[in-house]
């Protein structure tokens, strides 16, 4: 196994974008796309981030992703709108879609978007801080018409997509974000358990005799195969399951394009976008104070460990983009080795800061 | 113990509007309070239907519910309001609440209120179908400033409320109702096990020491006490500990009003109420049949067990709703000895139409 690396931010941006260009997108579009893939890095949502370029690639070079184009605006109202972005890449949709939700809200209060037909969109918490730098607060739901991997409360089949929640949230220091699955585990975690044939944490699967099970080959075994539990588990994943359906109702409902219209659509995704300004409710500052008044009051909570206090979602993720902004984009062995062969046959030289950990 | 009664829905709303009458409210207040109540016990939301009525009547003798009046606009703009109820009757104000929003989403494509300092709320799910009847979703949040009952992700101490969620969807047939805590279990589901002498049937406590465990004595005994564990429990619980940091911004947040200010508002709630509408995304019809269609791929779901298929959040309520109203309210001999004692103190004559079940 080769050893993890680091590369420099901008170089590594840079050479990811002359990947995408030399794939067929445009350059402001590759452009935003290396931007977006990079910043789930940078956050560590590493499943989500630079080790998605050579999927992008392959779909610009199919012709399955746009390589040119607008979304098209199917409907809108004041605080609403809906766009179908028609196959193009979900990297790229994902910042506009949020920078139109930040127009209305700062006109109307709230700016909802849903968007359909992107391609995969990668990590959700790339797109929050866009909103929060600028004292906004946004959430996001994703699903993926195509895919069916988590089950109903009381089922063993597969119905639901591994639909992501995030959530960003200014405050005095570090915006707090967000990023996680509405199933007990993500699809990507039960993957990466399989690759190293390694046994969940926790049951996150329930066999279609209906138990519980923490190992991911039954996931991906033959027929019939375990489904992704709902959030609260066998126990109380009625909780999960109504978290579930309000992610794909919000997504595919309002959208009008459900599992029946977009069987065919392989990882696209439709995503809900919704950012709201607090100086319409009332202060911002005021609203910064009672953030932050409540996020002091988790880091004081007795810990269970004296050694691990509680966390802020996001504080974590704020550390880390500081050090790789400055270090340099940490990398995994086995990615550096997916990214070279990327650049190779799109003959695009590889970055030069890379240096082994 | 007595027996289980049923009382028919026109006399006990309006022996139970008569109560809320003679305790000091206006008339018409009196009758919308009366039906809010009932609407949770017609759900089958028991814990927060009518008998909660000694406290609302209790809150009203004692002057600290407003009996008068109505909230104050604190700030607002085209898709969004902020009201400070000045403790009036969260019963009374909730509807007022749901059909500002409904307005404003049929306008602006959404419409979203932040109502701090109501009395008590009561059921979430007695304010959906307002919204879903017109073909509108809804969801709702709600925290209180004053009560701390769950832990953050990974701590032992209280810092939460036990805040609820609630989700409105409309459908073909019946309209799909969530209304659940973000915590594993309700603080009132801890409170009935206590009551009953019955341990919890999960981990849903965190003691001091950091175990979980499911005695109800632990939360109420002296300290140090044991919490509520946000949902996910000690392995996942950081999805639940973020949901209730979503859950408290949104409300506390929003409206300026945290848990400084609220420190000694007792039950006094604050709601997050956002309605969304479905033609302003796109067609209503469309978003009908996808609906539809999810909720079917749900039904359809390989059940666990076979004499237990997947149920949608909602349709036991309707069912249970249709029946009530045929047959008459179902109250238990314990709460029906309350609202006894409360209606003789009151020198209000029992309803006529009291059968033993």
């Amino acid at each position: 196994m080769q050893n993890n690396v680091r590369i420099q931010y901008q170089e590594l941006r840079s050479w990811a974008e002359k990947c995408l260009v030399t794939a067929g997108a445009e350059t402001k579009m590759a452009r935003v796309m290396a931007e977006s893939l990079l910043a789930g890095d940078l956050l560590g949502f590493r499943t989500h981030g630079i080790r998605r370029l050579p999927y992008n690639v392959k779909q610009l070079v199919t012709g399955n992703a746009k390589a040119t184009g607008t979304p098209t605006v199917v409907k809108s109202r004041a605080a609403v709108a809906h766009w179908d972005a028609e196959h193009l890449p979900g990297l790229y949709v994902m910042p506009q879609a949020v920078s139109a939700a930040i127009d209305m809200a700062q006109t109307c209060g709230t700016g909802t978007l849903v968007v359909r037909r992107m391609e995969h969109v990668a990590s959700l918490a790339a797109y929050l801080e866009q909103a929060t730098a600028q004292g906004l607060l946004i959430n996001i739901v994703v699903s993926t018409p195509a895919q069916a991997s988590v089950a109903p409360f009381g089922a063993t089949s597969r119905v639901f997509s591994p639909n992501p929640y995030a959530l960003g949230v200014p405050t005095s220091s570090a915006p707090l974000l967000l990023d996680m699955s509405l199933s007990v585990t993500a699809a990507g975690k039960v993957r990466q358990a399989y690759d190293h044939e390694e046994l969940l944490p926790w049951e996150a699967l329930v066999t279609a005799q209906g138990e519980g099970t923490n190992d991911p080959a039954s996931y991906f075994g033959e027929a019939p195969r375990s489904a992704l539990l709902p959030l609260g588990g066998l126990d109380l994943g009625y909780k999960g399951y109504g978290l579930c359906l309000m992610s794909e109702i919000w997504t595919m409902a309002l959208s009008n394009y459900g599992r029946v219209q977009g069987a065919s659509d392989g990882e696209c995704n439709t995503a809900f976008i919704q950012v709201m300004d607090p100086e319409a409710f009332g202060s911002s500052e005021q609203f910064l104070h009672v953030t932050d008044d409540l996020l002091q009051r988790c880091r004081e909570a007795t810990p269970i460990d004296d050694s691990a206090p509680v966390r802020i979602p996001g504080e974590r993720a704020a550390a880390l983009k500081a050090e790789q902004l400055a270090l340099g984009v940490s990398i995994s062995g086995l990615t550096w080795q997916k990214l070279q062969r990327c650049g190779e046959r799109l003959k695009i030289a590889p970055p030069q800061s890379v240096t082994e950990e």
